[in-house]
């Protein structure tokens, strides 16, 4: 064990600055923070296991720096102002040069939003990441997934599908002619959003008062939809649906090419790990939250509204009469397969 | 993913009650919680990994029982009030037994002490149990492991070395002999202080205001007294040391009987896993937190001393001259090794 207190200290201790007066950090039983007034407390919690949520290969670094990232993006979709975290690293060896990376994910995105590592459990055993990061939001202002209404606008921020050709491009799962249709800055920007995701904290903000739900896509653009039409029936007087239109999906350019020659949309509509924020509004406010989100320097797209009718309905777009043609979508009955 | 929602929803979402009005559990990206008035949040967290925290051949009622126990533990070492906790779960597969039993160990423990499940992850991998725990503290009146001062008393709850026995019934590692010198209630018992720990939430917040310094018996009592007299010498004019008197420690009828037969001590002195509390305060208050413990049902021992010399002293008795011959307690020098 006293290995174990060696390690917090020359790598983990670092992380843990600065605190406020009164405050606990690393070095006792627990950790003791002082809540925000006025404010409630946001928990989130999200595991990375080695060769299930990243691939084998993936460098320290880069895994610090998702473990992080999925659950303040789970801050994000909540509104929540992200505070403080704690960290379970179950780990095979103690490599410095890997724990010094590792600490140094974890340094870079912290910094970056002032969320402070405050406590943190490390043994040993097969690689697993455990992340709690905690949060505040003003009291009862939390973005739920369950307040979708029927005609609310579906919208969500940046590009889909990114992560999931990046997932393929890592695990080195493309055919020489679909390698070929991505030149080295699409593929590029693609592992980058598989491995660096980027949590939409200030969106999440801005959706405050504004969204009638949100969730993070983290397991694809239909499932978490889902989430939100489930949670958000259970108060309706019948059940929810959704209309998706496939003209408006956001695409990067390298989803672009897939998605034409491929012919086939289920990297966008169902891959996860984009850890954008797919939300509800009503159309009202439409307007002033795209000029909200353009000052954040966020793109924000509407892709689709919710219906009164059960299940999710794809259409090519908001004009089209019916569904596309299943074997158009892929993703609509076999679900994305994730690593 | 399904998959994952149907397990939270059929064996743990019943763990998620009662919230507050205002409140959000299981179901959202995140969960929600009021902060209590006055209070400070302290926050604990402690992976267990199968083969590594307890023998692969550990029910799944105890093994969840043991990973919210020791974390309830940490926050007794607080003298916090415990409130919430999540549950990351890492399972090689979905056995609805399995998974049925763990629920209704964490149930028990969960409803003894009033804390509810508010949210965690489900993944797939190697056996592994990460809580994080929650709870609250009067502004300022944590009970940190830096406060010990030279003179104040060493005391402990309840009785040592019971889990370490516990241990080496479990595994199988008592020689024929050994096991002649317990009876049937005996090995009972050591099993159940390995399996079932108690934590010692109600004399944690008779600590508040009463000791200088706590900390929970994880890693053994050398071991943990070592990291009070650690971070209390930080604060102190020249570090800290400690005279601990073997008459005085408190033993089970089995420890007794292994100690005088064996003639070695390390079990009570650095076996981990008792989650006994290990406290310091000064003389005068000693007297009143004995009652105190006694309303309470806890038996609480002095042990030995703060001193104002580095390093841990071992004395028969509080009046003997000197350490005990160091043969006599193996852990001094070779420590004792974890399973």
């Amino acid at each position: 064990m006293s290995e174990e207190f060696n390690l917090i200290d020359r790598y983990f201790l670092p992380l843990c600055q600065p605190l406020f007066e009164g405050e606990v950090g690393i070095g006792d039983d627990g950790a003791v923070v002082t809540p925000l007034a006025g404010h409630q407390l946001v928990v989130v919690t999200d595991t990375l296991v080695k060769g299930v949520h990243f691939p084998n290969e993936t460098c320290a670094y880069d895994i610090a720096w998702k473990a992080l990232a999925v659950n303040l993006s789970d801050l994000a979709a909540m509104g929540a102002i992200p505070a403080f975290y704690t960290l379970a690293l179950t780990l095979p060896e103690n490599e410095p040069a890997w724990l010094s990376d590792f600490a140094q994910g974890l340094k870079d995105l912290g910094q970056r939003y002032q969320v402070a590592l405050i406590g943190g459990d490390t043994t040993r055993g097969p690689l697993t990441i455990t992340v709690t990061a905690h949060g505040w939001v003003p009291k009862e202002k939390a973005v739920l997934r369950s307040g979708a209404q029927s005609d609310d606008l579906i919208c969500v921020s940046g590009t889909l599908g990114n992560a999931g050709l990046g997932l393929k491009l890592a695990l080195k799962r493309l055919s020489e002619s679909e390698q070929a249709w991505l030149t080295e800055e699409m593929a590029t920007s693609c592992l980058q959003a598989l491995n660096h995701p980027q949590p939409q904290l200030d969106l999440g903000l801005a959706l405050r008062g504004v969204a009638s739900a949100a969730i993070d896509v983290s397991d694809g653009l239909l499932a978490d939809l889902g989430h939100i039409l489930e949670q958000s029936s259970k108060g309706a007087l019948s059940a929810l649906g959704a209309e998706i239109y496939l003209d408006a999906l956001p695409l990067s350019n390298a989803l672009r090419r897939w998605v034409s020659n491929k012919r086939d949309w289920s990297l966008p509509l169902a891959a996860g790990d984009d850890y954008q924020l797919c939300f509800t509004l009503s159309e009202e406010v439409w307007e002033g939250l795209q000029q909200q989100a353009a000052k954040l320097g966020v793109e924000v797209h509407a892709i689709g509204r919710v219906t009164g009718e059960n299940g999710i309905k794809i259409k090519q777009n908001m004009r089209s009469e019916g569904s596309v043609d299943e074997a158009w979508c892929h993703a609509l009955n076999a679900g994305y397969q994730h690593f």
